[in-house]
């Protein structure tokens, strides 16, 4: 669970007894508001998930290491750049991501107006808390408790519902023994790529924030493996050095 | 919503607003501590179901109406003396008294210790939120929203199963406006990226043939949409005007 910049303890708290109730070990708390966020009396029952909790200055560090980041938050004023999943059916890609070996964030934005755009470029998928049009936005520690217990309950359902057919089919598009890359390893080949296109004057000035933010978001979009993110990696290295000697 | 005697005021309108954005409208306290109770702040968005709450003394005439009454709560210290539902697997009773016209109520306790033995004794079931064991005391404005959420969620859930899996990877045919590029399309791609490796000298000759078919093998695992692959050739026809002149 990454928290970006939450502002009140209280919340940071109750994220941290909702892990615990669900069984979920890992906090990250970026950028968080409070210097003193540690001490959150709402942590009932927690105390391992704040002792232990990492805090990173930006999302990038928070979830570099993750093969898997979604993230949250209400879509009703925001067009998604990526995937939306609701996440009534989050559970089965998050734990085909675990089974495969890889690490999922779910990512919480502030409570005043949730994750950024520069938040969700960081993200493979965004997931959606299906509620009221009327009323969309959530407490931060109902969010989170709502998510993780949606992730816990979904191996007692599945228990449940194993008299009915299979129908959680392989993906056909995922290679047996393949490592999705990590978030970090993604980012340094977005730099290495937004390097290259600076150095062959690919985007006018006016449009090469715009066009650092689509590839980042397409590389994430891909699904690249750990070996064929090293691989095109690898050649825009090459690709740079011959440019720059 | 019935909640039984809630100390602190923060909870009632964590609770209200939970069922504000999962649709629920009928908020019911029984014997609240602090007279004060409907200004909760915490109430973000749902004005109504605070206004519009009933007040009553006994649990008993709270639940008069109700056709199934559904005590909520941990288990563990206590033993059941009703059916026990887990929490993932609730709905369809909730529903199918609807359905029959009858009302539903669903029982949450005090903060500290839950319902009591006699609260218990007007519910016909109990349901359990499969908590880890090592930590099942919940928020009550976070088990208040748990549960609301695993009702909202089910018709979305029962739809989803009669459709195919999710998976990570993008079904293209759903995406808005993301056509699959063509083989031939992938094709060009794949010629310019070679030229590019060529003129970097990427490859040792011994392995250029291998390379170049990785990279064609790369570009057709990765499922590029028709716009992708675009902007990915114009990058490299970049590239490789810029090493040419």
């Amino acid at each position: 669970v990454v928290l970006v910049s939450p502002r009140n303890p209280l919340n940071i708290g109750a994220a941290a007894r909702a892990m615990a109730n669900f069984g979920f070990e890992r906090l990250a708390v970026v950028a968080p508001f409070a210097p003193n966020w540690r001490e959150a009396r709402s942590a009932i029952g927690a105390p391992d998930q704040l002792l232990n909790a990492a805090e990173h200055p930006t999302l990038g560090e928070a979830v570099a290491a993750c093969t898997l980041v979604v993230g949250t938050g209400s879509l009703t004023y925001r067009k998604p750049e990526q995937r939306v999943v609701q996440l009534p059916v989050l559970a089965p890609l998050v734990r085909q991501q675990i089974e495969q070996g890889g690490r999922v964030a779910l990512v919480f934005g502030p409570e005043k107006h949730g994750l950024t755009r520069e938040d969700l470029s960081f993200c493979h998928i965004l997931v959606e808390i299906p509620t009221d049009p009327r009323q969309p936005s959530m407490n931060l520690g109902q969010a989170v408790a709502v998510c993780l217990y949606e992730l816990a309950a979904h191996a007692f359902r599945a228990e449940e519902a194993s008299c009915a057919p299979a129908s959680l089919a392989e993906d056909p598009c995922t290679e047996v023994g393949r490592h999705v890359a990590a978030s970090g390893d993604l980012e340094l080949l977005a730099t290495v790529i937004d390097k290259a296109m600076v150095a062959v004057d690919y985007s006018p000035a006016t449009m090469r924030d715009k066009n650092s933010h689509d590839m980042r978001l397409l590389l994430r979009r891909l699904g690249l493996g750990r070996l064929d993110t090293r691989r095109i990696l690898g050649l825009f290295r090459r690709i740079l050095w011959r440019l720059e000697h």
